[in-house]
């Protein structure tokens, strides 16, 4: 890391679309991408995306455009994507068993590392390789394993009860995705999504279609 | 809608989270509600709420706060949450399960009407009263029932095919799960998620804490 760069935070929520992108490009065999052809791939306009990747040193030349693979190094150190993180899902319903399986973690350097329920079926199970362990257990196995990351896909009511467990038994990042607000101390980071957003971004654009008729 | 209000695209994208946030305020009886707690909860500063909220009408008194009834009704009006949208969602693996019954969708008014998939033993069935059509019937059924936007969660492999159905078959809108660029003709409106966008924010934050110890 190049000491203490600073970032603004719409940048950083910007950095992983970038990441994204510019592994999808590298993927088609794209080696140099304009900011014009960035900025039409991620929905920003070229002069945003020459001023998001300016703030954080020079990757590109004037008139020919962005090294892809010098830029996906660069934004995956900055995202901390090099460090393996290990992450443990609580909940291992739908939505859990769809996360345990989505590909895409392993090969940002997420590890999955450990799996809690409580459903008796599901205790001892394995899912795409990983231990299914009775929630009783959670402090003892994050401690023992060292996850850094929960994710938590109980049902609202449990969710801040499982968040208070993981920050106790020392996780320092909790991505959410029950819905609801769930506290954590200022020392513990908390992401939570919510799929109802991108649908109602869906439905504001259509319903400008219908307007615009 | 009152006319063609100009929003920016940063500020729609934040809609959804203020829409969400209020509704959980009035949820816990909260009538009148400041920039500074709004901002508190949604994560951005009192100074971006009254500029984004300002931007489309007068909603708060200088020093008393936003009327968090009126908020709720003119942001779901903008972002076309009245309108009754209907959904189909094609692939009823275990994502698709997970949104399927997602009880937040029918409160923003999106009617789960149709679900597709290929395998015999979930075809004929039905998922959270949703009947379970087979992939071949799709146009027949999207047309019939009228589905606005299609969900697409099925392998990277069949996105890009059935998101071509879709767009035959009508829908204006797709909300993609596939880890994969799926293209539309510019008619219809497409909203990616992408799971590992989240993780990535997160990552960027840990790493930082740990920068700066």
């Amino acid at each position: 890391m190049k000491g203490h760069i600073v970032i603004s935070k719409a940048t950083i929520d910007r950095l992983p679309l970038y990441f994204r992108t510019l592994r999808q490009a590298q993927e088609e065999g794209v080696e140099i991408i304009s900011s014009e052809e960035l900025g039409r791939r991620i929905g920003v306009t070229p002069e945003q995306i020459r001023k998001d990747l300016a703030s954080f040193g020079e990757f590109g030349k004037k008139g020919v455009g962005y090294y892809v693979r010098e830029l996906i190094r660069h934004i995956g150190e900055i995202l901390g994507l090099h460090r393996n993180w290990n992450i443990a899902i609580v909940g291992i319903g739908h939505l859990g068993w769809a996360l345990a399986n989505y590909r895409n973690f392993a090969s940002l350097g997420f590890n999955l590392v450990a799996i809690f329920d409580v459903d008796p079926a599901k205790v001892g199970q394995k899912v795409n390789g990983v231990q299914v362990h009775h929630l009783q257990d959670l402090e003892m196995v994050v401690k023992e394993i060292g996850v850094q990351i929960g994710v938590i896909t109980v049902p609202a009511e449990q969710a801040q009860d499982v968040a208070n467990r993981l920050v106790a038994a020392g996780v320092r990042g909790i991505w959410n995705f029950a819905p609801i607000k769930v506290n954590v101390p200022p020392s513990v980071r908390i992401v939570s999504e919510d799929l109802s957003v991108g649908l109602s971004s869906l439905s504001y654009y259509l319903s400008r279609q219908l307007c615009d008729k």
